[in-house]
């Protein structure tokens, strides 16, 4: 960028763990859970899936725009990630979801920490 | 609605005091604030305001969604509209945004103990 | 509001057709057609209602921020919210969405003329 | 991914600069211009950072959906981020928005000529 960034290196990789979550969860959920149907529609699974992409954005959003709050979001952010994680996990046949959603709840995890 | 609604009367209650303050703090922030400039356009009052209305947002979508952490979501947006609001105070002359800060927060407040 | 509104009478109501658009699709999406199944989770169908829902949340936004670019995007909402609306229509028991969809679309009909 | 994509490379690579033009445009009016005051505050310049970072991330969202409407979507988004990549150049000192935001409208206008 043209200017000293206000972003530290943990916060720019949470940043790209926030946004790779957001961008598979919402197009697994949408082509691919739609498609194949069964468990893959179960309606706590795919609302997860849906809230775990939103939250990623917003988690996203708050960290690029400097937030004070960053930290507190990225707790809740870790914890949805986690449960979809593990959802996803559960359905099987999922692993790429399962695996950003894991790097995505640890790296908010330490920005939820390191930020306080 | 076409069906039961999934939400209750106190959830959907939040859902507009979300609305409203998400609506409010975007349009007095991109028009009023940045033409006024001074005080109003400091940068940490105009990224809580920002910021504010970004969660008001997602905090609205997770509860119309039905999610199962719309409660942990409330919590947080409930600390980012309480500091909004006492930025705007200082500020002056927003009367509006404090009052529909104060309302959010509290509404958030109220689900965030209720859903846990 | 504390200052006089940037908005026009016109523009109040599209904000609010688009914000009660908006959040008709989404609940209804992830509560009421994940619950009942069949061809309320046809994919494309669902597609829409999701898609409805983020167009006209970004459709509300721009013109809350007062953007010279609202009636372009108010222009692709309108068609959007038409397609949303036949698509629920085609399905059956979907009435509060159909209204919502075809009342939006009219509004942003107007608002994408009229901007111009 | 775990399952054949259902985005072609060429909207793989759309959605990947509609998210830098969106990171970008977001940190740089939240950080660098709030703090640099002066025309970067511009109230036109500012609206135009703030509209083309959400208009590049609901072009992203639709594509990642796999939505009908993505090509209608991409030509607004052209739209903005040239408006908002000659904001930039005439401000100065901008280099890194100019660049993402043209290369954002570029590739946002041939998915529009390309998916119609």
């Amino acid at each position: 960028m043209q200017h000293d960034s206000p972003t530290s290196h943990d916060m720019q990789a949470c940043i790209h763990a926030c946004t790779k979550c957001h961008h598979l969860c919402l197009q697994t959920a949408l082509t691919h859970c739609l498609e194949v149907g069964g468990s893959h529609i179960e309606p706590a699974h795919f609302r997860l899936m849906m809230n775990c992409a939103e939250l990623c954005q917003t988690s996203a959003n708050l960290q690029l725009s400097g937030s004070a709050f960053s930290a507190q979001l990225c707790a809740v952010c870790a914890q949805v990630c986690e449960a979809c994680a593990a959802s996803c996990e559960q359905i099987g046949g999922m692993e790429a979801c399962v695996q950003a959603c894991r790097s995505c709840a640890e790296s908010c995890r330490a920005m939820s920490g390191a930020v306080h």
